[in-house]
């Protein structure tokens, strides 16, 4: 199965991206920081949006950047595009064809800003519009749903993070494609984990913090491969409302990490089971966790969100053999997706 | 009937908006119009941060602020939050009381910069803290779920927009009470609409551009109303996985309305019903969009949310009334959220 082995590459892409040069990851950080960028836009969709979710707490937390997730449509449709006079804008593509995200690149570059493209593909239209390029180096990724690229791009967001910030953090990076390795090990447990969702049709997924975006990546990967209408929210944003479409059995997926946001996480979790009786599955690095669990290795919370995708992939893929999905080619998708 | 009262009383609220002293409107423009102002954070939550998204679109394509929806953990929860120094920082909120969105705003002020508050109190913590307090003027909301003070903060928004660019579009706003009020008169066609989704438990809903913020609010009312889970998605994110999930007869909502985007957006939804078969209802200005249909009353593009969402109010109360639900009071949910 091509979706498998891809996934299984992911501590080898990892590792490469660690130890390969880094000349694209240096520029980039050389671009985000001059001393006229005061703010970050970053154009993607799809994976990459929430790659970019990622980007938008990591360098916002660790490098005091301000991140925006650009809307394209607003950069494309309308007649005047926002000014970018004091922002960098980044483009995050695996194939670097798609015409909107190269459209607000091209904004930029046209706005005279610096330009980033973190692409799988350095010769794709929108790596030949950036001023940097930093390759996912991922390898050709031939199934619809992402995932090496997925993880490849978080951690060259992580690796901008580290060039920015001129700190020496390789022994803590290092501790991720392992991490990711020791997940791959316990498939057999997520597969058990998995066989108490097989009826689900939808399902919320909550994350908080750096995890927000394994929240909505692990939803899209249910999506996309399972046919699950699972929906993202921050654990704050699930007070606000869709809390109240809880009813006992509903299948409530959770990604938890150690970390400052550990207490407010786990009392909503809390909350789900004694007030809702919720079917409820954790993916999370820490013990304390209520419920049934998926345990993955431990790594700095910033980077908790690698090994965290990875046992939600296959969580997904399990689920869509259950259902008798190929995960392989799901229906109406296409692995290049031209929106304008 | 609280909430029925309260999405009543919309077209008055919106009157009073536009007819009254405007000062706060004043002055939240004179302080974005900072000239050491390249961007903008908000700070919201819920319906709130479903405004923002629609001033993501405004103030980004009529006045070129880039604008960002903070997430409020990057500033609260984290040691060093973003720096925000060519920012201005805005928080919305109904009750001026939720923690974390008075900590962005104080971590705007912290840093010396321009803030602004958009609420319902202008005694309440929030407003206390901001330099501009853009009053709802919306009257008490007692309904948990959120309608006046959405379309009012709507209409601030908006009004910023205007009083920013220096431009008289009077006319042009003034017809937005009268397009609330008629889609109040056709409460019996969107109630007769709503009777095919009386066994909707899962959603999705699409929007773009400008309405990319009423697919958010018109899901989250038919999550808290209705106990529906409503997933909303941009058009073109949709063709990025989600549109896997379609099965015959999968309920999908849009919402549609005259301008650049009209296209793309009236492509896709032929190509839900042709490929797909589903049993797809649309708010929309536009005669031209396929399958049934609640028609609004055109106004301009970038005004086109508030009447849609009054007629997507009126189909979430009313799916809640045909099962059996009591929207006034969902469960688990309190008017005031204290998130942190």
């Amino acid at each position: 199965m091509t979706l498998r082995s891809e996934i299984d590459e992911q501590p080898a892409v990892l590792t490469r991206l660690l130890t390969g040069t880094s000349s694209g990851v240096a520029a980039a950080a050389r671009l985000l920081g001059s001393a006229d960028v005061r703010h970050v836009v970053i154009a993607a969709r799809g994976t990459s949006d929430n790659a970019a979710r990622y980007a938008k707490y990591v360098w916002g937390t660790r490098n005091q950047l301000p991140v925006t997730l650009a809307a394209p449509s607003v950069y494309g449709a309308y007649a005047s595009p926002p000014s970018l006079g004091a922002a960098a804008v980044v483009g995050i593509s695996q194939s670097g064809q798609s015409p909107d995200i190269r459209s607000v690149v091209a904004e930029g570059k046209r706005q005279g800003r610096p330009t980033i493209a973190i692409t799988n593909d350095v010769d794709s239209p929108l790596a030949e519009l950036a001023d940097a390029v930093v390759p996912m180096h991922a390898g050709p990724e031939l199934s619809v749903a992402a995932t090496k690229t997925y993880t490849a791009t978080l951690l060259n967001i992580a690796l901008i993070s580290t060039a920015l910030e001129g700190a020496d953090h390789s022994q803590i990076l290092g501790a991720v494609p392992e991490a990711a390795a020791g997940v791959l090990d316990e498939t057999p447990g997520i597969v058990d984990a998995a066989g108490a969702f097989g009826a689900t049709r939808d399902c919320v997924v909550l994350g908080r913090g750096y995890n927000y975006s394994t929240a909505f990546e692990w939803a899209l990967k249910l999506q996309e491969m399972a046919y699950v209408l699972a929906h993202p929210f921050s654990v704050a944003d699930f007070a606000h409302g869709p809390f109240a479409l809880l009813e006992p059995e509903f299948p409530v997926l959770a990604v938890v990490a150690d970390g400052p946001l550990l207490d407010s996480t786990l009392a909503m979790l809390d909350r789900v089971r004694a007030e809702r009786d919720v079917n409820l599955l954790s993916i999370t690095n820490d013990r304390r966790t209520p419920g049934p669990t998926v345990m993955v290795p431990r790594v700095d919370e910033w980077l908790s969100p690698i090994p965290a995708i990875v046992a939600g992939q296959i969580f997904a893929m399990t689920l869509a053999g259950a259902r008798g999905i190929d995960p392989e080619q799901p229906r109406g998708l296409t692995k290049v997706t031209r929106t304008t």
